[in-house]
């Protein structure tokens, strides 16, 4: 099948856009899902996708596409076909200020992205850990979050035109810059969040923003998360738009990530926020200000950041988290969000059902409070890596009935991949799945795009 | 038929719900089209939309949903069954100040929407000039724009979570306030846009934002529209996302609005830009600073509004120019949009092809430059009103020549309605009309959803 599949690529694309299969694009993020592609393919060249549909439309081949391989729910973990690896297809097409736009191909790194923005007197927000190797196609594949949703929204915000090659090689371009467009039905969204599901996105137009021109920082330490949403209402109503990301770190998290990036804690304490106001005019006074209200509202076991390198250690703190966790052995992982008003209530009561049910269970709960979306990690006492994901199922019972009791999500910011998909009838009805399933049997009759993924 | 139709209702709905053909439901906005539906129903319940629907899919009757009867593209204008008018779903559900959000019904006026997130301390940014009668409902079906959407987006920006009947009777509720959550295909964007051609919008859960505390507020006189890019892009460089509305305004639509509203013009010029700044913390020497930043930049012949009455005089301005246009006859209007770079290009070469291939033609040109955004209305002279539509079609054949020309829309916060579903072919690619009828097809297989509109 492999020599076979070569010889047939080999006549339209070139001997450098067919790899071999090295365990880097074959083994996910999380180490926990290898790929079994029967082939691997980097295309150079908007056409050279189109043809690698044509061909796996007409012979019926399964294609997955890849990003940078940093998702956490195994959406781009190719079983079988082709792995479409898009990461040569990274071009800054064109940055247009006047519009506040920049489009970009899709294996344009997040970071480099970021850059460009930065070039032309502008900001692009989309903020995560994984930044410096995440590429943009991925991002919008998966509708990515991250630390910045509060003030510019998700991906799915930041879209303004896609151009997409669909499973049987037609190309769809709409990269414009337009702000206000509104011809028929809005299928720019479908493909936001699609998993790779309905095709394949080669390039963005992307709204950009003002430049922060100031910024201030806060490390505040609290006692419970009741008083860390009280902190958050309070900083909306005195600073509004200008607080941009409201961080959530439990007490063991900080624990974890302070001895991983030998920084020492900030305070001792079960919770932390990290804050972060910043404003895109100069603004000499804000972090003064910031001060004065935390200290106005009985904030007092707070720091402010007095440098950049004071504020990049705390968010050195933040960003380490997820890595500080790796020797605690394998995480069953949470990727929820829930009304803010049920935060609080969500986390005690959901901890006490895991204690109960697995005694000696370990939590490790942050993310970002600000949109009331949680990373709840749970692990498992004493037992060996290859045996915790047989736990899975019976956690997730616990942590997706309290999430649903009020009215959250069981999939924030990381997406359904194979690890979620057999819960997705659980948050939606039947006729949701229902039109799921025809946009898909309408795009892909075939089932080529990704099969077994984001679909129950 | 009529009789018919009405003793079927009369078994689910009670008789107030069941309402004569009044003109002024009848009637569209413009005075263009007139409806003929057999029968008008106003239901007070979602269970009773729900029972209209399943009455209506079972036996194949066309149902049109209507909201506040302030469309320009004749989307809800029945042809045919009934007129569905969602007047009656008007409550404000829930306002959820912690999560920035509200849950309104589809018959929800927009400025009472307005004034309910006023009362719990935040605002609501969709604004537009028939904010008094246009309803919620309406402004989704059509993603309506707007006086903010520079700063804040259009509607589809604004909708958190929708809550739809679909056309047979199926109630599909996501009445959620998280802004992150990716749980398969995003179905809410379909249905925003979507002009009540695929089910009932009964209800939505929509963002809000911090109030203003400091507005700024400027007529700005200017010699081209060259000059007023130039002055956005300035003040975009100077105040960012404080900038929220930035208007253009001709010679001939100032002296027609200035006639109409017996306010007196701030000053003589080709061009005019109405801009506002707004701050939502207390931010004193905002007016100040744009004062100084006109002065700098050489904008001199500027006014800036001293009171809320010079304020509100400005707007008023603005906002009559719609109305003031009435007496000259009936105009050809254009909703269009495009890239900032190519809006002085495009008026210009536009104008000009006009006036050489229609003699005497008067143009009306504002709109919300700050998008690209433009009402580029025509007149024809010495055309007696119902002879105008005659000669749309050579008109608009120059106009969307040009707009395409520069990669620019043909509908950016109207619609499409009946006026424009011809002209979808030639801005949305053969795969993708395919897609939306096969969406169509499966969500409303007997074509029930108000026939006839927005696909072609």
């Amino acid at each position: 099948m492999t020599s076979e599949l070569h010889r047939a690529f080999s006549r339209f694309l070139s001997p450098a856009e067919i790899l071999a299969l090295s365990p880097e694009l074959l083994v996910d993020q999380r180490r926990r899902f290898t790929a079994t592609p029967d082939i691997i393919l980097q295309p150079h060249t908007v056409e050279a996708v189109q043809n690698v549909m044509r061909h796996c439309f007409a012979h019926r081949i399964p294609v997955t596409p890849q990003g940078g391989n940093t998702g956490l729910c195994g959406a781009a973990v190719a079983q079988s076909g082709v792995l479409l690896n898009l990461a040569k297809l990274d071009k800054i097409r064109e940055t247009n200020p006047a519009d506040n736009s920049i489009t970009v191909e899709a294996g344009a790194v997040l970071q480099r992205v970021q850059e460009a923005a930065g070039q032309a007197g502008r900001f692009f927000p989309l903020s995560l850990a994984s930044e410096g190797s995440c590429q943009i196609g991925g991002n919008i594949a998966c509708n990515a979050g991250g630390l910045n949703v509060l003030r510019y929204g998700a991906m799915r915000d930041l879209v303004l035109g896609l151009e997409v090659v669909l499973p049987e090689g037609t190309l769809v371009s709409h990269l414009q810059p337009l702000h206000k467009n509104t011809t028929g039905y809005d299928l720019r969204h479908l493909f936001i969040g699609s998993e790779g599901t309905l095709g394949v996105i080669t390039a963005a137009t992307l709204k950009l923003f003002a430049r922060a021109q100031t910024t201030a920082t806060a490390w505040v330490t609290l006692p419970d998360i009741e008083s860390a949403v009280r902190l958050l209402t309070l900083t909306q109503g005195s600073f509004a738009e200008r607080l941009c990301s409201f961080e959530l770190v439990s007490r063991f998290a900080l624990e974890l990530s302070s001895a991983f990036s030998r920084l020492k804690k900030p305070d001792d304490g079960e919770w932390h926020i990290l804050l972060e106001l910043s404003d895109s005019l100069d603004s000499p006074d804000l972090t003064d200000r910031l001060a004065e209200f935390l200290y106005q509202n009985g904030f007092e076991n707070s720091i402010i950041a007095q440098s950049e390198q004071e504020r990049r250690d705390l968010w050195t703190l933040r960003e380490n988290i997820s890595a500080s966790q790796r020797h605690l052995g394998t995480s069953i992982k949470h990727d929820i969000a829930v009304p803010i008003a049920a935060v609080a209530t969500f986390v005690r009561e959901c901890s006490a059902a895991l204690a109960q049910k697995f005694d000696g269970i370990r939590i490790v709960c942050f993310g970002h409070l600000g949109d009331g979306s949680l990373h709840y990690n749970t692990f498992l006492p004493d037992i060996l890596s290859n045996e915790a994901y047989s736990y899975e199922d019976a956690v997730n019972d616990v942590v997706y009935e309290h999430v649903l009791r009020h009215n959250g999500t069981i999939a924030a910011e990381h997406g359904i991949g194979i690890i979620k998909n057999q819960r997705l009838p659980a948050v939606r009805t039947p006729a949701e799945i229902a039109l799921m399933r025809a946009i898909k049997a309408h795009l892909d009759p075939h089932n080529i795009m990704n099969p077994g993924k984001l679909l129950p």
